[in-house]
């Protein structure tokens, strides 16, 4: 079983997830040195079904194929338990069990399907997968927190190359979300308007970060980019839950995700990069504090954050928290925008 | 010129520091894909002295030949400047000029000495020369922060194999050493005691994860470790500020420091990692606020962190700020303390 840590110092959880039946040097070295990226022996691909942990949800094609899968992670950082186990360790330290889901989205039977090689229809049934497990998941009142999130590339954390995507449910609300739940929550009381609303109406008024504003959606280089290129996905209507998107605000989120990870895929190749889904915690009320987090979250504004991979971080990111971005975001956001996309 | 950046969510800062003369996806592109390695293009060893910036400050043998040289870094992320230049800039964000300082510290004219080949004499020479460059660095008031820290290996971030270390200079506190700082104020004001040195007594008295206790310093994995065989080098007298270390607790140390980098060597190899040092901020006072940097300090402890970079950051940690550790510290400890030493 894994668990949570907490110190006194950085006050941040972290979970400890020993790999069971390995030496963790063995497991270390093999994932940084040989990402599983031959077809004929991935159990992503079509035929391997097998070779999966236990199939939580299936999105079949007229064929009666598969198009879409979602699997147990075969690692799970954390698993189903009934108790969170929550206390205190020699005094200082916070710990609890690693309660919560961790699962893995196959975003096509197809091996070397990336995102914008994929029909908007194709990945339209992805967010609508994204959006089911979303609520599942959120019906376990230990999952305070799903991050949903995609790694792909080997330096971008990916173990398998083919297109997957995956959801881990914490039994905390992270502290860097709760920081940016009142961060928003602070600015509405002050100004009786949504901090993000407020950031994308100055940014698409000054248009020099803006890489595209089309199908309800802005895509934008933040001004404060931690990584060159880094991009923002943020729906033009205010909206705390991207569990609540509507049928057309899928089809508009599909034509965009794609055209954005199109864009950049002309502009630098096949980078390695993460995407993260930034969502309101689970509303699902908290026992002695029934309110609290539902009424935290109505000021949030759901947002997809795609960071590329393109620069190391290392001592001086580690130590200070500080990030060196070689790519000022107006520079990436104007070539983003000449980049030319197909299809 | 470099600037600083922040935005109103993360309220972290951003270093955006554009490199002159490279398209940026070249540079991103060169960084990531062959680090200098060859010693017949090395810019860091003897004989292409002209090869680097201004040398600083420099440490030479009794022949007169350089042990140690220190110079400015060829892409400074920040430099010297009459002006922070703080402002607003559209309402929501925080700029000022990229004011500080980057150095780097050659360790040692032979281009394949890691830190356990040295002799301990010469790490002595090696933390004689960070001491004299913090002190040098932290005469500049607008020097709020100096970071130590050393990345080894493609993988932590550094772009040349040659042993060497960097400073840099900030003109702000980061959050996270402020917010490090405050814990350890307020809990001294509750308790009248340094929390670093309570965590210590503990830990000692626990045993399981200690490393090694002798020469003045506990080696540690830390309760919460982020990273598989993530470790702390803390002294055990309590002392906020490096620089003031004796000439005792500098050959304690240079021992210290020599074993501990030993023992991950003789487990796990040639791997790469990141380390920094964590000390109170510049102790000249701030215009305005004379006091409150000066006493905020002296309940901090200073300590070298050690980040053996095993794992790859991904999705779910730039998400949540949580970090999956496949390595429980207490394991770590154990294989560590059992690792035989050379030397």
């Amino acid at each position: 079983m894994s668990e949570l840590r907490r110190g006194p110092i950085a006050e941040k959880w972290v979970i400890i997830a020993p790999v069971r039946g390995k030496r963790p040097f063995d497991y270390d070295k093999e994932r940084r040195e040989s990402p599983i990226s031959d077809p004929s022996t991935c159990p992503f691909c079509t035929g391997k079904e097998d070779l999966t942990p236990r199939e939580i949800h299936r999105v079949d094609g007229p064929d009666g194929r598969w198009l879409i899968r979602v699997v147990t992670n075969k690692f799970p950082a954390l698993q189903s338990y009934d108790d969170r186990g929550r206390q205190a360790v020699e005094g200082f330290f916070d710990r609890m069990n690693g309660v919560g889901a961790h699962e893995v989205i196959i975003e096509s039977p197809n091996h070397n399907s990336r995102i914008p090689d994929l029909s908007v229809e194709h990945v339209r049934l992805i967010l609508d997968t994204y959006v089911d497990r979303l609520r599942a998941l959120m019906e376990n009142p230990w999952h305070r927190y799903v991050l949903l999130f995609k790694n792909h590339g080997p330096e971008a954390g990916a173990s398998l190359s083919h297109p997957h995507s995956q959801m881990i449910a914490t039994p905390i609300t992270p502290r860097e979300v709760r920081d940016g739940l009142e961060t928003a929550r602070n600015y509405f009381e002050r100004k009786e308007r949504c901090i993000f609303c407020d950031i994308l109406s100055g940014e698409t008024r000054a248009g020099v970060r803006v890489v595209e504003q089309s199908n309800g959606y802005v895509v934008l280089a933040p001004y404060a980019a931690r990584f060159p290129f880094e991009l923002i996905v943020y729906p033009c209507e205010h909206s705390h839950d991207f569990t609540t998107i509507s049928g057309e605000q899928r089809d508009g989120l599909a034509v965009t995700l794609k055209r954005t990870l199109g864009r950049l895929g002309a502009l630098l190749g096949d980078i390695p990069y993460n995407f993260v889904l930034q969502t309101a915690p689970n509303p699902i009320p908290r026992v002695g504090k029934p309110g609290y987090w539902k009424t935290l979250q109505y000021d949030y504004h759901w947002r997809i954050e795609i960071i590329p991979r393109l620069t190391k971080v290392a001592g001086f990111e580690w130590g200070t928290g500080l990030y060196i971005n070689p790519v000022p975001p107006e520079e990436a956001a104007r070539r983003l925008r000449e980049a030319e996309i197909k299809g």
